[in-house]
């Protein structure tokens, strides 16, 4: 069911791979690499694939297809207060794979691989059959037992976000609808900024330290804030959310005043990307202080509440909006 | 680019993942799993995905399919010497998918994951957009330094092989024109050995200890024994092989017998997944005492010699054979 070996496989790793290759990896030669956590420490992993025409478009830049399939996983090892090690990389390309793509996706990945410290450890190029798949298993490092788990936030919690909630979410419908009058009314420079948020997405490592010592749950917001929250709670506990303080970039509240609709999407469109937590409330200044610190907004957004049911989203003017069907989904 | 959410990613790995997940796996209910290798070991990490069409095919048995996808990561632990300790999957779907066979597959993943102590630790589950693809990434464990590594053979070791070599290849052509003239020859119970090699794969987990310990290089074949042997040696070393010796199954003998061409396939084809290696002559029989102590056979099939080129493999008469292009490739 496979022919012959073209220059092939191996050539492809060693051309465009073991430049990427981090200690233990042997260089790529092998089929297997070590990593030893650092004494006293735990890894933390993770794996999110990127699938062509299903989390990005064919046509998006090689290099910036690399940087989300990291991104995504970088995502996740910073929300649970985790510092990259190391990934796996899987591989899986179309028929019609080029050179040139390959080697403008190896590039733009080693540039994110040594931005995040997070080198190539291994991994496995195959043929999809299909449009291409880039698979990234996903190595972190956290203090013994410091892991930030999701499910463990507790009634009375502030509940924090990263960053600005929407911006990809509407980087993705200008894609789609580039002439809709809200998008044509945006500046260029504002449609540039939702355009690079759903492209590449900016993993919150810088947090994950604060978030390790500070937060009682945490995850990244992936499909969309309204959703990611009530897949956060659970159990007894639900959330009340002060609609009007969440956080929204200039370009999203301009697209939101354009077409009030967008609002929606912005709360429940995915890959925001942004870290998503629970914190004591006599904790959150000390979380926000050190966040910030390290250059990266954090905003308290609402409060962990007992109760059954979705997150409550109150507005302005005392009503409530819930987002109940919002959890976008990649799959 | 993606819909609301179905049933969906977290029901579907809530019933049939979340019951093979390990320790530090938290239910597959958290993006991370943590893990920690025992004291002065290193974790080993490998990677390697099927995909339908390419390396199964579609109309394979989803348990059979599951136990190909692990066996063929845990043959490369194996063979470096370690002990698996977990998995991540990367679980690509057909737009066909059904219920039926997510369940048949999750089921047999279990099995082979059990029998391998070997939980799963977290993954992905995505639309793959064309056929499926099975992604995993392994880790495993050996004391701090004792990776077996694939290129570290030395001049004067002898090289030996696990179990046959062949059968899966010849089981591959079997399914491929099962109404050959030799494969109608084949007894049954042969034709059955030959199609159950290529189908599940018989990671030599239990061979791992003692490869550690006396191996001076290892790898398993996965492409072929002539073009992974190769691959091994190479930068002055190349290899003496006694083609008689080479340890072949009756279903592969009496396959040859019939059909002298399959000879070349039996050598050059892929999906053994037995351990090829060196080791020390005055090391052989001590290794070869405990591998067959843990009920594998071993071989020594040559010697590594000074050198460029490709293998010698010699016949019985004296001639040379040599597989130049000899490597299988999956690619």
């Amino acid at each position: 069911m496979a022919g012959p070996v073209r220059a092939s496989e191996e050539g492809l790793i060693a051309r465009y791979f073991a430049p990427l290759a981090g200690p233990g990896a042997d260089g790529l030669r092998d089929d297997a690499a070590t990593l030893t956590p650092a004494p006293g420490h735990d890894l933390v992993l993770t794996a999110d694939a990127v699938v062509a025409g299903i989390h990005y478009f064919p046509d998006d830049p090689p290099a910036s297809i690399a940087r989300k399939a990291l991104g995504v996983n970088l995502s996740d090892i910073a929300a649970k207060g985790a510092v990259p090690r190391g990934f796996l990389l899987t591989l899986a390309l179309p028929d019609d794979w080029t050179e040139e793509w390959l080697a403008d996706f190896s590039a733009g990945l080693g540039a994110a691989a040594a931005e995040a410290g997070c080198p190539l450890l291994g991994g496995d190029t195959v043929r999809s059959g299909g449009p291409a798949l880039i698979g990234v298993s996903m190595l972190g490092e956290v203090p013994s037992g410091a892991i930030v788990r999701r499910h463990t936030a507790r009634i009375g919690d502030r509940i924090c976000v990263t960053g600005t909630i929407g911006d990809a979410a509407l980087g993705l419908r200008l894609r789609l609808e580039p002439e809709a009058p809200w998008a044509t009314a945006l500046d260029p420079a504002l449609r540039a900024v939702l355009a690079d948020r759903y492209l590449h997405p900016r993993p919150r490592l810088a947090a994950a330290s604060a978030i390790r010592r500070y937060a009682t749950a945490s995850m990244d917001v992936s499909d969309g804030l309204a959703g990611d929250l009530a897949k956060m709670l659970g159990a007894g506990r639900t959330a009340r959310i002060d609609l009007p303080v969440v956080p929204l970039s200039e370009a999203v509240r301009r697209a939101c005043a354009a077409e009030p609709g967008l609002f929606a999407t912005a709360l429940t469109g995915g890959d925001d990307y942004e870290i998503l937590c629970t914190v004591a409330p006599e904790a959150f200044e000390a979380l926000r202080a050190e966040v910030e610190a390290a250059g990266i907004k954090l905003t308290a957004i609402g409060t962990v509440t007992a109760g059954e049911g979705p997150p409550r989203f109150e507005t302005a003017d005392g009503g409530v909006r819930v987002f109940a069907a919002g959890a976008f989904s990649h799959f």
